[in-house]
């Protein structure tokens, strides 16, 4: 993808993330029809549907040969990444939009050929934009990121991680999640993917893991973190394959090393 | 205490954790010094230091004989709760103001007699102050919170908790908690237990629980989620001791009975 290009996708798709949130502030108080996907906690609001739908009008009318991952599934049945495929999330972190009314993103990720060419991540309610070209550095609003030291101690971080990873589950032994817990200087759980990341690329959080995230809660953080110089992977270190569910820990490099051989491997299941 | 001496106080209280704010968030990025205290994660800085010492000079010189229970330990040695006790945690989140320089809060809390007068909690990064004298309801800066509505499930509620209680610990069994994990819609971790207080009251998050606090993490937020129409005890369901460590359970009344009789004091250690 050429540069011109790009940065006119990126212009684009900026003034439409900045736009469907400010719609969405409206609406905030508006009566939602709440429906449960996969399961009672798994929440899905009429405001993901029209968010989802107004993006995908948008990007078809301007560029009709593209692809379109998305949550809600308005989107194209997408089996390869050939070409260029933008993948959506029109509410990242539903359950804190409908309780909290704050801390969720609208997440847009453009992938050309496999590489991840723009990441936005839009803090709605906070009003900030998380953004990266590749090459080009992460930027928060105007403001450029600066790159992750790579000096970061286990011990002396913060972790993003969601309570279900220190309980039963299929993915991961507990007691190993449980000794990391331990291990570290504190636990965060924010309850948003996009915002996780978003705060990895920050140095909010130092790392954020999770044992099942879908290709829209991570196709933009991936490529923020890369741009400030963070890492992600699966959570057992091994590349991310974008098309499917997949586990996830995007982190500051230097301790990237320590959670994948002394944790997580330990404790696959 | 008289409502129009109470006014004053609250007057003044306000003005100091606004100024006391205005001046962390001058000071933000300045150089820090950061001890640590009890444990390698328990941090104090000269911030929480200067903080702390600013709201001593002021209330000794406006109320000489008022007592001051405090964080670092430049208040008086509190005994009992007789005559005028304020509460005061300079920096509750010290971690959060030192890794991510927001999610801090600024506690005052005022007790007459042992009765909860005032309580104050300010956000200084959000600039949000949440507030409340006895009797008067709970307020965000200018705004009345409404009172929480009594008829939430448990199974549709979103919990602060730490991540230490599911894993091994001296105060309840986390295989209860992890169960609990596993029953309510979500959980979240926040890293300041004012801010857990606050985001109670607001209706933010149902509840928050911790094992091990202390009376300078709670006595403002004990006040301002009671005028909201929330509940607070131990964790287990007895009266709080506000002079001495002590497990919290604060929270929306209608998930109180569930949690306590359900699981933590089935978990008691």
């Amino acid at each position: 993808m050429n540069k011109q290009e790009r940065n006119a996708m990126f212009a684009l798709a900026k003034g439409w993330i900045l736009e469907a949130g400010e719609s969405i502030r409206k609406r905030l108080y508006d009566p939602l029809t709440i429906d449960t996907k996969s399961d009672a906690n798994d929440l899905v609001t009429s405001m993901d549907k029209d968010t989802e739908y107004y993006f995908i009008n948008n990007i078809k009318h301007v560029y009709p040969n593209h692809l379109i991952m998305s949550e809600e599934g308005y989107g194209d049945d997408v089996r390869t990444f050939d070409g260029t495929v933008w993948i959506i999330d029109p509410i990242d972190g539903t359950m804190n939009f409908v309780h909290q009314q704050r801390n969720f993103a609208i997440s847009i990720g453009v992938y050309h050929n496999g590489v991840g060419e723009i990441g936005l991540i839009y803090d709605v309610i906070g009003d900030n934009l998380y953004s990266a070209k590749k090459g080009e550095g992460a930027f928060k609003n105007e403001f450029g990121l600066s790159r992750l030291s790579h000096d970061k101690s286990i011990y002396e971080s913060i972790l993003g991680m969601n309570h279900f990873w220190l309980c039963n589950n299929r993915f991961v032994h507990e007691k190993k999640m449980q000794e990391l817990v331990r291990t570290v200087r504190g636990v965060r759980t924010y309850g948003s993917a996009a915002i996780e990341f978003a705060f990895v690329a920050e140095g909010v959080i130092d790392g954020y893991m999770a044992m099942r995230l879908s290709p829209w809660d991570i196709a933009a953080g991936i490529i923020i973190v890369d741009e400030a110089g963070g890492l992600t992977t699966t959570a057992f270190g091994d590349p991310i394959e974008l098309l499917r569910g997949t586990s996830v820990l995007t982190c500051n490099p230097s301790i990237h090393k320590p959670i994948i051989h002394d944790y997580t491997r330990q404790g696959r299941k």
